[in-house]
Parts: C-alpha cells; structure tokens; sequence
C-alpha cells in the first residue's frame, strides 16, 4: 500500500488565507516526504477569497526543489480554465524541474463561482476540456510543427517547449460512473477515486478499471488508481465525533466557497458536495479512529483492491502525519524476502 | 555596482535544446548567486524548437526553492500571450514562495513567430499589454471582488489569490526612446536598458529616468535600473576577436528563431535585432577583455550613472563568472565605512 497526500496551502491547515499559511504548508510536505508519503496531489481553485492554492504548477514547481523524490500530482488542473500551450509548457517544466515526477490530473471543472468568474459557459466545459488536452498531449509528444484550428483556440506552425521527461507525464483523471471509470481506463488514463465512496463501491470502481484492462489485455499496474479518504486518525477513540463534527464543518464551508458570490446557496448541496453527512457514511468513507482501527479500515480497502491512498486532512497538520507515519504505516510495509 | 544575470537554460548555454541542459543551468544560477550576482531575469520564449525557456514563472518557481536570496525576474513576460489572472496568480505565487523576491518584467512581445503560433494580430500587442498589466496590478491589490468588462478578456466577480508578499512585487519594462523611458519613470515601473546601447546613450537614457524622478518629487534608489550586457570577459586579449565573433553568431541565431518558419528571413535584421554589430560597436556595448579592460569598461559605465549590470552570456557558462567574481568583482565592492 502506498500514501501520498491530496490538498493544497491556506484552508487546507485550516487557517486565514494570509501567506504564511503556505509557508506552513510548504514545510508540512517536505517533512511527509521524509515520513515516507510518496506524492502530493495539489487541488486548484481560483476566486475563493481564502488564499487557496489557485496556480498549483508553480506550487509544485518549487515542491520540485524542496523534495527530491515524491511524485508531484494536480488534482485537478481544470482544463478550461487554461491556454493549453501555455499549460503544456509550465507542466513539462514541472516534469523537467521534478526530473521526471509530475502526475497531471485533469477536469472539467465544477465550481458555479469559477464558470462565474471566468465568465465561461458550463455548458462548454467538456468541449473545452477535450479539446485543451488533446492540445496538451500534441504539444508534449509532437516533434514536428503543427498548426490547430479548433472551436476555442487556433494556433500555426507551432512546436511547444519544453519536452517533459516522461514521455509523456501521466493522466489522472476524477471518475466515479462505471462508463467514466471504464472510458479512463480504455484511454490509458489513471484514476482518481473520490473520498466518499464506501469501501464497497469503491471496490466495485476498480473492478470496472481492471476489468477493461484485461479486456484490451493490458496489464494491471500499482498505483494506477489513487483512492483520495479523509485522515481522522486520533489517539484516543473519544476524540472521533468531534473529528467527524470538523470535517462536517470543512464540507460545508467548501460547498459555500463553490458559490457565486452574493447569491444564496441552494437548500440542498449539489454536485460532489451532495454527500451522505450522516456519522455512519462519515465513518465508512474515511480513515478514522486510533491506529489500529486506521489499520482495519485501510486493510478492508486493500482487501477491496485499494493500493493506494492519498489522504486529506485540512486541520491535523504534521503532527497527524508523524502519528500515522509511527502507528499505522508500519503495518503496510512490504514484507521482506525470505531469506 | 550590483551585477546579475539575464538569461535562460537551453541555447542560453550554447546547448542543443534536451532537458539537460536545464540541468546545467540550474547549477548554474544557483552558484551564481553564491558568487555574488543577485539575480536572475529570466526570458521566456516560445516555438523556437530550440528547447528555451518557456514557461519561466514555473523555472522561478522551481529556482525560488534553491536559492536563498537572489532576485528571481522575468525579462520578459510577453502579456499578450497570458491570461491575465491566471498570469497574476502564478507571479503572485512566485513572490509568495520566494518570500519576496520577484522582479517581474512585463512587454508586448515582438518576435514575428510568436505572433504568428499564438496566432495574435502583433497590431493587437499593445492594447493586450494595456489590458493585461492593468488586470495583473487590480488583481495584486484588490482586496474586493471586482467584475471587468475589456476589448479581451471579461471577468465577474472575482478576488485574485494568493496575493503575493511584495505590496506590489516592482514592475520593469523594457524601454529606450525618451518618450518610452520617461514614462515608466512617471508610472513608477523600473527600468530594462538594453544591451546594444553605447555608454553615451545608456547615460542618456538614465538622465531622462531621473529628471522624470525629479520632476515628480521621487527619490531615486539604486537597482532601479537595471543594464544588460554581454559579457565577455576573457584571460588573455588575444581572445577577444573569436569572442566577438560568437556574440555575432549568437545574435544571427537569434534574429533566425524569430522568423516566422518556412519564410525567407529578411535580407536585413528588424526590430531589436537591428544593431550595429561592428567590431567597434560591440565592444563599445559589452563588457569585453581582460579583467583589467572590464573594469576600466565598468568604471565608465558607473560614471553614466548605471548601478546594477545583468550579464547576458551564453557560452561562458559558470567558469566565466567564477573568474569575474574573482577578479572583476572586488573592484566594486562597497567600501568599508572608515573606523
């Protein structure tokens, strides 16, 4: 089993959205990385007021000079947002800088208050989104000159640079109908499973993936799929409901943040913000408890195919991280070859 | 005298254009600024197929993170090619994680092959860079929600984050006519002097600066103008004819990247490739010979008024500048306060 981690500055360690809360942030992934957390995947989000990490490549830029080996992963760069030369470029310098450990995940974005403030239409979000990578995929892999001339860009005679290391970094895409998580799989992308599936329809999501792998005969891979839970991991089995009760609070003020400003919130939250919130759904989608109920929980997903995880934890900073790392970590390590 | 450099990686150390070259780059700004230079300003260029840099806020990302305390600028941000908030976000983001450090150059681009990839309208380029910078200095300083109806962008709503440390990070542009340098003067924005223009003409240039400062009532401060040149700085005098001669091909190389591909170049160079590149011209525009002539080169400099001299050098690579920190420096060092 492997862990990184999935958030990003500011709110993610549960402060104002002042700078230094990146500089805590900063500090808290090159300690993970020592603690043996094998990734960080950024969020990125724009125009929420809280100073949240909104350009994630030049955040994982300088991650890629403060660490030297844990991958360095978007989830997700939200692709119509963007000029996508000028994307292909800053992700393979990324790539470049990183000598080789960019995860590139990629979305359509879903946020009502970022289609508002970028004054695009929802309603060509896929259209952008496709049409951004398949430009980003060209101008990582094309080494000829190309000329585009597409619905929402035009470009001449063009050969984009940098090249990445890898060739070319790897597609993480957010997934969770079993046509979408079929579809990544047929295209070769890697997945990203969200952190409120159950552990049962989580096992399910990754049957569908490997099942079209070995229909096109591919073999499976580690780390192909990323499983993203919230780390509620505690000493003391007393102290679960108020973690629950917190995490209840960091949804919602997520959902609110989605918002277009100064218009009311919808009774109801929509979109992945429409989750079960009761205790037991709580309980089931995360990783809860002392060590050794963590333990339980992660091997009843390893059970379920689960071999890797990327926590999220907006409020228990390094000091949670160096707990699991102590209590739980231990218990996944490979076994060592018998003599 | 301050002295730093004004660059990129690839070509920029006579390289074909692989990833390793950033490589070598890398290590050498990051003993550069161990020797003393104190900063690096970074070009960005596109569809060169020569592998340069691109995506120079991702590379002053990554290089915020393996220096300490050099400036980390961009010489410079071509606007019409940005997405303006996007563009502030990820400045802001390099100020944020350098702790204070960008110096960000700002212009309209003028390579006929940038124009024609972007497919951009190069009559478009200044009413873009209006636009663009206007947007980036909203977005620095705003700390309300503010909507923006322009000729190319429209926005709705939107607070830019994070913001970064500087209050706002100092903007430099690129100027040489009376008209143009009196005017960033008047605007407050820092100065570029390029790296073609006599002593006598550089002189100029500064006086106008400070007249436009003195007329408005503003005290002038050191390293607000900022000369490049070529260095060229040799152990022996018989060296500085095959020197001369490489800076001669390096600016052809230039000039051809510029073109638009498939189409005859000019019979003559254009725009800021249209120097004199006589013998005598460029020695009078570098700094060029033994340690003793560029001193005797950089006395005159300072005499005209010039404190901070960015060194362009795309040969000499890091041996170069260990021999002029060596035996160039010295002779500008700050002296002692007497007892």
């Amino acid at each position: 089993m492997r862990f990184g981690l999935f958030g990003g500055a500011a709110r993610a360690l549960g402060q104002s959205g002042d700078s230094l809360s990146y500089g805590r942030f900063i500090d808290y992934v090159v300690e993970a990385e020592q603690l043996g957390f094998e990734s960080i995947f950024l969020v990125e989000h724009h125009f929420t007021g809280g100073g949240q990490v909104s350009a994630s490549l030049n955040l994982l830029s300088y991650l890629a000079g403060r660490t030297t080996h844990m991958r360095l992963g978007t989830a997700v760069t939200v692709m119509p947002w963007h000029h996508p030369l000028l994307l292909a470029e800053q992700a393979a310098t990324v790539d470049l800088v990183s000598n080789g450990r960019l995860d590139f995940g990629v979305g359509r974005g879903y946020r009502a208050n970022e289609f508002h403030g970028f004054n695009i239409d929802p309603g060509e979000a896929q259209a952008r989104y496709e049409e951004a990578l398949e430009l980003v995929m060209k101008s990582w892999t094309s080494r000829e000159r190309f000329s585009h001339d597409g619905r929402f860009w035009s470009f001449r005679d063009v050969i984009v640079e940098p090249f990445p290391v890898q060739a070319p970094p790897p597609i993480w895409v957010a997934a969770g109908s079993e046509g979408s998580v079929r579809q990544a799989a047929k295209a070769g992308q890697r997945l990203l499973l969200d952190q409120f599936g159950s552990v049962e329809l989580t096992g399910q999501r990754i049957g569908w993936y490997r099942d079209e792998q070995a229909k096109a005969g591919v073999t499976p891979e580690r780390g192909q799929i990323a499983l993203t839970r919230g780390l509620l991991l505690v000493d003391d089995a007393a102290k679960v409901d108020d973690e629950i009760r917190k995490r209840h609070g960091a949804i919602a003020a997520l959902a609110a943040t989605a918002q277009i400003p100064g218009r009311p919130a919808p009774e109801k939250p929509t979109g992945p913000f429409a989750v079960d919130t009761s205790d037991e759904a709580t309980r089931q989608a995360t990783v809860i408890g002392t060590p050794d109920d963590c333990i339980r929980r992660l091997k009843a997903l390893e059970a379920a195919g689960v071999d890797y995880v990327l926590f999220n934890d907006p409020w228990g900073g390094i000091e949670r991280l160096r707990f699991f790392a102590r209590e739980v970590m231990p218990a996944f390590r490979p076994k060592a070859a018998a003599a």
